[in-house]
């Protein structure tokens, strides 16, 4: 059954956290598996906004880290859908923060996300296609087929 | 110094969560610690995209819980500022949940955080006011005082 | 079937824990959620000693911070059952600290939580009475019948 | 400077826990090394109230797992000074653990935890003596000298 | 100043962990954020037992999950520095999983996580080269070049 | 059925950590807790490559700290099975650690480990024997009988 194709915008999410000292690393910033756990948090969250389906994450590919994240840093975490491919899609999230007592968020860090829908035999099922809208949706919607092609012949 | 007056819209935030199993409690429900938690730090929030005074969360009044959450649900935690007095300010926050593969949500708990800032000698600090634009928000302005009188003679 | 009434001493409890640095926010003092799950924690030690009712928390009144909790801190935690009200109950809980290499304690925070006994159908069910014996308790017991009021017509 | 003696009693302490299904291991059960945190919180805390010096932990002996503690297990740890050797000291801690909707409690490990007290140049610092009163402070009194014994020689 | 070239071999290092129900998801497997937690420190250990550089990470490439990890999963973590370009380096993560009363292992993930070495101005500071001797050494020696044009013209 | 016999070298495991801020306790050093979590999650690993009998912790002894683990050492946990008694084994484990930016390790911890392997039924099940074959393999597999008979007669 085909399925309806949805808006990027309507999936397309904003989480947040705050670093505490909990969440650091032997440097006393934002810990490597801390941040991939918002990402992949915030990435499904934008998933399940879109649709239904269970899913799994396959492959996160181009994770860049641009600054640290220092404690009490809000962190917002943005997730939106780049492209579907049949039963895959590609999320793209990226991280900024905002230092304790500042207004001004500095880029953390940024990924892409790809999980595929199962059904309950774990074999592949269709997902609503996405319909890229803005020019920045669009040119992420072009540049998710060229990284798509790179995963299949790494 | 006066501190000019913002919206409430303008620092209103919604973050999620997704509850894990290292989240529950004995009977496999969202934590009451964890939860209020999340309605914690979505306050903070708030607070911060408010002021960047440095605050200090003094009461947490009102807060119910409507129905558990359960492993796999993705939770919307929605905080905005009521009401400023001076130096204080009550933030409400409210928890909605959607099950895994669904995509009607449901209530899951609310509740009423009072901050004060504090300057760097630790006394009270002067807050930006809010001001209530929308009917909703107008009566929750109201509710704050009313809820704040009875903090004060408990 | 009636339960036998059971005092309040019986079911009183005193916990306890050492804040370290994982349970700490941005500030570097003890986390509000931290804290409220120790709360929540204590006061139910004391509803399943008072009953084997299978218990819901459906209310948090009157959180209040008085003092940061700081890293080292021995933190007592008491709780006890203020009133039951056929199948609910209000339970009260205070937390003292205690600093590293000091024998003198501070008030951090106190609150009144209040939990709904449920059968197997998830069906209110009846818990057992409790006697207030000393002043303290008594005094107890009459402010948690007002507490009630105000939950009702908030 | 002689520090008087105090008595067991006064250091006693009992603190509690829950088990929730983040402590469990790979068998569902109470993780071992989530239980030992809690001997060694608890033996702390009895330290603490025996004595304001800065300790650090040098030897556990004798840990004996009786039962698994499974999710919902109320934890009841109890923690009393055994004997202090000049610089150091022995506390006993014992875990108890009654499940959900029962009354009864069951074993389910004891341990040996030894300290040493240390001043600001880290040098062994006097520790105020123990005064064993009941048989079994007594008997506890003369069995951590022969443990201390067999610590020496292993 | 020049370092002298060490061997892959010197570095490589093999790290464990198993999967306890606080390190899973939504679906009760283990959670990507703890994954890549994993995978994270295991690159770290590979590159501290290299060189004493003070390090920061700075993008991860090529994450691919092969099969859910389940509770009592025997996690096998083996990472080992691919090449160093300079004051930079690529390390090479793969996590293989063996279920509980099994003994042999099934492909979990892995990942190409890069370094950059920094001295205490925060300047890009030379790393000791690595010296590829067998075959696979070598294939990945290579292929980290190609990865690293990649990483540039994304 | 017997069961045949392996070498200790077989299943002699190394896993590392490195310490976190979120790992550390009142002074700012590794938990006592976290430390036995890593000791007992290693001599598992060594247990489940020895063999697949389900099995279950009985005891610990002769844990002795020798020095504090702080934020950012790289910890090495070493494993391995002393000696088998039909259906009990004991596993010696020992930690050392490096500090950041350095490369010489110290001593931070040791402890011996005793399971028991259990059928389906939770009746003793038999365990392959070990093999000594170094001096040192010798020495400890003779120890831990006469640790054994001290456990017997505590």
């Amino acid at each position: 059954m085909e399925k309806a194709p949805k808006t990027i915008k309507e999936s397309a999410s904003v989480t947040h956290d705050i670093v505490h000292p909990g969440d650091t690393n032997s440097y006393g910033i934002a810990f490597g598996g801390y941040l991939m756990g918002l990402l992949d948090k915030a990435a499904c969250i934008a998933v399940r906004r879109h649709c239904t389906n269970r899913v799994a994450t396959v492959a996160i590919d181009g994770v860049r880290f641009f600054n640290p994240a220092k404690v009490g840093y809000i962190l917002d975490i943005k997730a939106s859908i780049n492209r579907v491919f049949n039963s895959s899609m590609e999320v793209g999230v990226k991280v900024t923060g905002t230092p304790l007592e500042k207004t001004e968020s500095i880029d953390i860090c940024k990924a892409y996300i790809t999980f595929v829908a199962l059904d309950k035999e774990g074999k592949p099922s269709p997902i609503a296609p996405v319909i890229p809208e803005t020019d920045d949706e669009k040119r992420r919607f072009e540049e998710a087929l060229v990284r798509r092609e790179t995963r299949k012949h790494p």
